[in-house]
């Protein structure tokens, strides 16, 4: 019988699929970056979980306040995609025996620095002995006014949008595991982006609320992944007229003489919206972006499905393919 | 420095709660089984999260698909004490490499079964590579027309009651961790407890509702440390005047020549609610728990706090020191 690692992800969550059963009155399809459930009243409670492990999740030099922020940054990111409020957190947390009184310290000044961040709070959880360090923060928020957001909603026609531009992250990553090189300008921004990511929460609870998009979803596993995502639960392809690659990212690669494009498309544990509007309502989503101190980076459209999804650069067309970043895989 | 094995769960946890900061409007105290915030129109929301660890939480012979009931039956439960309904819950999951398809499938079906079983719905989660067995479940649940139920609401004079009998699941794990037997009738019920723990969540909505209840906590690390817990959280002492000990755990007991008290007392992974109720509020305690087909054992009465925990047996007090079962200890 195969085993897990030969697997993968994706396919686990097939399993998972198919041996479980769900209620009829939930607000977001499963598999959606979030939970949500009517509470009466016109109240939609919604409920994210998210796990950093040691191991996949925590690269080289961060420290034990970043590791612990970053959890928390990971499940306000999935609120902000579907446009909701984050409320409280509580955070399991599975500790190595042989951490220091200093390092629990740091994950706890890290999970409330990072909650307060984004209006939020733990409020508690549980600890646990375990042979890697795991934080899973599940979070209770509210949609108020607009949303949740489905990654389901885009239609072909639908302008394409960004929160923010791509790349850091992965040049960083290469930086701490491959050991590349970069002047230090460079380096101290593609490492900050490793060790301190921000959530897009204003600019998705704005874009909720305005009810200007269709569709969103955060970049957590990478923007050609998640494009993957939104183009299957929409049903739409996407024709990509820009990559929106950062500007240390591009330095980066000209220097390492790697493909800027790639390191923009195929990163992950960036936490940026990608989301989906109706031409329409495209001046009004880049005003509500603007009122909250946010940018909106048009990036393509949506298509008919059988489209897929392709970028378009000189008059060609190129197929960007489905990977991401994967756990599990070899 | 001091590293996590020297400094215990009690230690880590005050370490917490000096770092994070609270809001205002929680309708539960920290520290309590499960948070509870105000959504408006008179609805709260309740979070809890428990994480199910390998190591620590899955004796020998426990198949997957019980391990994973058992994680969702330990945040059911942790709703129950506190009178909410379960509604969603979403798993976050660390698997080891090497669990075969067949393996994943028995979690799937294992965490469906037992959502289903208290009416709530397993809806998404997320899956991550880990070293040992990781399952952290966080339930969404509401209050309706009573509770949320404290740990600090007991005051001299209320009754103390448990929804059951306690020592099946220590003494079951003396069977599996230190090879005791026992005749089939009797070794069948100890390791059905560990195995297929319920909880009892019909009593715990059904004493909320009826608002006969004072305090309450479930009883998942021992009936001693329990006990300490109410008595912390309400100032209160409390006088046992009988040990509330199952028949099967007293027959056990008797053939390895053990204390059947201290099985009940310092056991834990039981899922029991220990509550308080008002004298006055007893009977209609007794016919809400036998309107939900359950049962009400009094066991003796919180009193002032300085005379702490005793039993009360032939005349004679023994002092209950607050031991429990605590991760980290060696």
């Amino acid at each position: 019988m195969r085993r897990l690692w030969e697997i993968g992800e994706r396919e686990v969550i097939s399993i998972f699929r198919r041996h479980l059963s769900f209620p009829s009155n939930l607000r977001l399809p499963i598999g959606d970056d979030a939970s949500a459930v009517d509470l009466g009243s016109g109240i939609v409670g919604v409920l994210s979980t998210d796990m950093l492990v040691g191991k996949t999740d925590v690269p080289p030099g961060m420290t034990m306040w970043q590791a612990a922020r970053k959890a928390v940054v990971m499940g306000v990111s999935d609120l902000a995609a579907k446009g909701a409020r984050p409320l409280i957190a509580l955070c399991s947390l599975g500790l190595p025996r042989d951490l220091t009184e200093g390092d629990i310290t740091e994950v706890a000044r890290g999970l409330d620095a990072g909650a307060r961040e984004y209006g939020a709070h733990v409020v508690g959880g549980d600890t646990n002995e375990s042979d890697d360090l795991v934080i899973s923060c599940s979070f209770l928020g509210v949609c108020d006014g607009g949303g949740p957001v489905p990654r389901g909603g885009a239609r072909p026609g639908d302008i394409l949008a960004v929160t923010g531009l791509f790349g850091e992250t992965a040049a960083g990553l290469k930086m701490l595991l491959e050991g590349l090189e970069a002047p230090p300008a460079i380096r101290d921004r593609l490492l900050r982006a490793v060790y301190e990511p921000r959530a897009r929460l204003r600019e998705g609870i704005a874009l909720a609320q305005g009810k200007v998009v269709t569709s969103s979803i955060d970049s957590s596993d990478g923007l050609a992944w998640c494009l993957n995502e939104l183009s299957a639960a929409s049903r739409v392809g996407f024709t990509l007229t820009r990559v929106p690659v950062d500007e240390a990212a591009e330095g980066f690669a000209a220097i390492h003489n790697l493909d800027a494009m790639d390191l923009a498309l195929y990163g992950g544990e960036e936490f940026e919206l990608v989301v989906t509007i109706r031409p329409a309502l495209w001046k009004r989503a880049t005003e509500v972006i603007r009122e909250v101190g946010g940018s909106l980076y048009r990036i393509g459209h949506a298509t008919e499905e059988e489209h897929g999804i392709v970028l378009e650069k000189g008059g060609r067309e190129r197929v960007i393919e489905p990977r991401g970043w994967e756990h599990f895989s070899r």
